[in-house]
C-alpha cells in the first residue's frame, strides 16, 4: 500500500469531510469534497464541499451566511476520509436551521423509533439542501 | 421529497458512519454501513460496519478487542449519514494504534505540508484494515 500523505483524491474522486465544531467538540455535518472544493478550502480558509446533487462547488454559507471557517484540517488513517474543525458563523450549520445536522436520535431500546432532538437553535430553513 | 424518518437505505446501500467518543468528543472513525450492519448495531449496542474491501460486515472490534460500545445514534437532516456516540474500548479505534484514525493534520499555510500529531496512545498496528 502506498504511504498515506493526504487525502487520497487519485482513488477517490469525492471524499467525505467531517465538519466539527472546534469549540464545542459538536459534529455538525457531513458532507463531500473533490480536489478542487479541498485546495479552494485550503486556499480560503473557509470550507468549500462538492455538491453531489447539484454536481458543483458548495461554498458553505455563500447564500446562507452561515459561513465554515476552517481552523485545522485532518485526513484518516487511510486517507479517506477528511476531519475538518472549523468555526461555524451563524449558529446553524444545518439548512434546517439546527446548529447540528444529527438532530435526530435513534433509540435502538425501541428497534430505532425516532425522536427529534434540537441540538441548537432553530431558524427559517435555508433554501440551500445539503449535498 | 419524503420525509427523513432514519437513514435511508433504499436510496444508499452504504451509508457513512461517524464513530465520535461520546466522553471526549473525540471524532474516532468513519466506515460504512449496510442496512444490515445498521440492523446488528442496533440489536447488539455493539458498532458493526460493512467493509467495502472486504464486501462483509465489519464488527469493529472482533479480532483487535477494540470493541465499540454504541451509547446513542443519530442520523442527519437528509438521512444520508449516521454519527455513532461510541465508547471505545481498548483505547485506540484505529489500526495503527491511535485512539483515533485521525491523527494526521494538515497544515493550510503551507500549502498542505503534513505532520503527524498523535492524538492517543499508539500500539502494535491490528492486522484489520479500515474499509
Amino acid at each position: 500500500m502506498k504511504p498515506v500523505t493526504g487525502p487520497d483524491f487519485d482513488s477517490h474522486e469525492l471524499i467525505p469531510a467531517i465538519a466539527q465544531d472546534a469549540e464545542t467538540g459538536d459534529v455538525l455535518m457531513m458532507a463531500w469534497m473533490n480536489r478542487e472544493s479541498w485546495q479552494e478550502t485550503l486556499t480560503t480558509g473557509k470550507v468549500c464541499y462538492y455538491s453531489r446533487s447539484r454536481k458543483k462547488l458548495w461554498r458553505k454559507g455563500e447564500e446562507s451566511g452561515n459561513v465554515q471557517e476552517l481552523l485545522s484540517a485532518w485526513f484518516d488513517c487511510d486517507g479517506d476520509t477528511l476531519l475538518l474543525k472549523v468555526r461555524q458563523i451563524g449558529g446553524a450549520a444545518c439548512h434546517e436551521g439546527y446548529r447540528s445536522c444529527f438532530f435526530r436520535r435513534v433509540l435502538p431500546e425501541t428497534g430505532g423509533r425516532i425522536f427529534r432532538e434540537p441540538t441548537g437553535m432553530r431558524g427559517p430553513p435555508s433554501t440551500k439542501m445539503h449535498d
